[in-house]
């Protein structure tokens, strides 16, 4: 059947994780809110595209060219954390555990995907640690096989700088179980002990 | 941390099966389309809600006042199948093997959510049936407690009517496994045993 809400349905499915039933749920879902509901949601949609870019410094989103983090002044200034995409930084920030700065790379080097060193904001990192006073530098990157490479790559990149470079841990995760860990998991959790306290 | 993102994770929360995680991602996704994708998601959403009505007469989803099913001349006007909403004439038509008409009720007798009788279009269907063809009429209402309350009631509320009243068969379903089926399942799945030919 050739429906009126073909559109809207197909249109739905763009977004990540929902597919044509999913999309056909919420395409009826949406037709039986109030107008105000969907003026409301269209106009954030399109306001909130139109307002956000990114932090010239840092390149988290931003909707001024300095973005929240970067101009507090409570924020350690001497550790600067290096994390692949924005959504990154939600990550580390929803912690509360890290007060220091970010600088967001832009992706991850995947010449499988063709991105490769130089496409990522490597220039303006080196740029930042020269004018900054950062001590520590923390790699917050996947554990992935292009993350690791992406570590790899930036710590032989900034071999010359005189800074501390850190990476997070990887092992197991809280609450898991090890009988029902990966074996890479594992062997990173071996690798990475610390002395028991 | 407070991020010019969150109107928009809200807003995509209220879609069904969209929880704060799932808004999250959509959100850093519909962040980097191009604004023209932006845009035409937001028109289609606008445009979808206000053209789309329902059909005066089955109570389908419409953008004419009657729908497409109802002013097809190559329906069976002998057969009507009264569904609770728009999305099961969707789920039936795909099937491609019903071809006669369909009311929908506009949801299930539920005296928990305070749904009842008179809230459903049954006097409308009753001034279909007096009106039209129809020789039978088929429920294809949900396998729940609301939905078979509400086949019981339409039986009764049809009573004196001469039209056959037949009922969607509920049983295993395709391809499943009789170990693991639920006991009101196959206890379904036994009273709606029919003669193996």
């Amino acid at each position: 059947m050739k429906s009126p809400l073909d559109p809207l349905i197909e249109q739905l499915t763009i977004l990540p994780g929902v597919g044509p039933k999913s999309a056909q749920r919420m395409a009826f879902f949406l037709l039986q809110l109030p107008s105000s509901t969907i003026e409301t949601l269209a106009t954030t949609l399109t306001t909130t595209h139109q307002r956000i870019g990114h932090c010239d410094l840092c390149y988290n989103i931003a909707t001024t060219p300095r973005c929240s983090l970067c101009v507090d002044p409570s924020r350690d200034a001497t550790q600067i954390c290096v994390v692949a995409e924005p959504k990154d930084v939600f990550a580390l920030e929803k912690t509360h555990h890290y007060r220091g700065h970010y600088h967001v790379l832009g992706g991850l080097i995947s010449p499988l995907d063709g991105i490769h060193a130089d496409m990522l904001r490597l220039s303006e990192l080196a740029t930042r640690l020269q004018s900054g006073s950062y001590s520590e530098l923390i790699l917050a990157l996947n554990p992935t096989i292009d993350g690791d490479a992406t570590s790899l790559y930036i710590t032989h990149f900034l071999k010359n700088f005189s800074i501390t470079i850190s990476k997070i841990a990887f092992g197991l995760p809280v609450g898991s179980d090890l009988e029902y860990a990966d074996e890479l998991t594992l062997q990173k959790a071996l690798e990475g002990r610390q002395k028991a306290s």
